[in-house]
């Protein structure tokens, strides 16, 4: 039976909230195989870390370190927020087989790109998701817009 | 005048023989501003560091560290070799002007997207650069073979 989509987002979700106590994005992620196994989990570090390019996903490849190729592609990754270019590319190049994001109304990320390379985008629209993340862009604008390159 | 793209790509062709020298995949690159500000170089450090996100302009744009969305815009990243969809990603989410390249023939990246996304995409051609990658992936198939998640 494939992993609970729900229970991923949990866990992405739980990242999420490490990073907003932590100061920092509150964009997390996990990467789990089909038959459970948690690879990696991990959350935006660019504040905590001066980092310009963990963002959620990112950290969570990272924190899954070396992987075998094969391994991806029975993968899933969970992302709270809609993956932006550089994030969709990192689950393309490894050949991800889906991505579960938990909203886009906060960003749109690059979806369309992910669908048009057989990628599966399921968005489970979480509303607890959107609260955090619009919690901080009110909250800091200009630290939300830094870390989009805007 | 614009910085000149053979002395950007020698910093990159640097950085990738450091790379190769430390044991790692030979693949450099270089964040240079129009002005002339080299804002970031690094390399590949899979082996390195045991990361499967640093890419060599991964690395680049992470030693580059927090900019302000802003530089990007007038920044060319060089690299020795063509961009992967993860590390064109990051360049397009960031907004790099420029993407300058030593050689395609040993892998051919994200080209087409970064070109459909208003980037200015240039071949070098450099035989440096195909010489040293095409040595390390014919001493080291495998280790290549999981760097692009194959």
């Amino acid at each position: 039976m494939p992993f609970d989509d729900v229970k991923g987002m949990q866990i992405a979700l739980e990242e999420a909230k490490k990073g907003y106590a932590e100061g920092g994005v509150p964009i997390g992620g996990a990467l789990i195989h089909e038959d459970g196994t948690i690879y990696g989990r991990g959350h935006n570090m660019r504040f905590q870390k001066g980092s310009a390019t963990l963002h959620g996903e990112i950290s969570t490849l990272e924190n899954a370190g070396r992987l075998k190729g094969s391994i991806y592609k029975d993968c899933t990754m969970y992302t709270t927020l809609s993956p932006c270019m550089m994030c969709s590319g990192a689950c393309l190049m490894y050949g991800v087989k889906r991505v579960v994001l938990g909203e886009n109304e906060n960003f749109m990320g690059a979806e369309e790109w992910l669908k048009a390379n057989n990628v599966e985008v399921v968005n489970l629209n979480s509303q607890e998701c959107k609260d955090i993340m619009s919690k901080f862009i009110k909250e800091r604008p200009e630290d939300w817009f830094e870390d989009i390159g805007k």
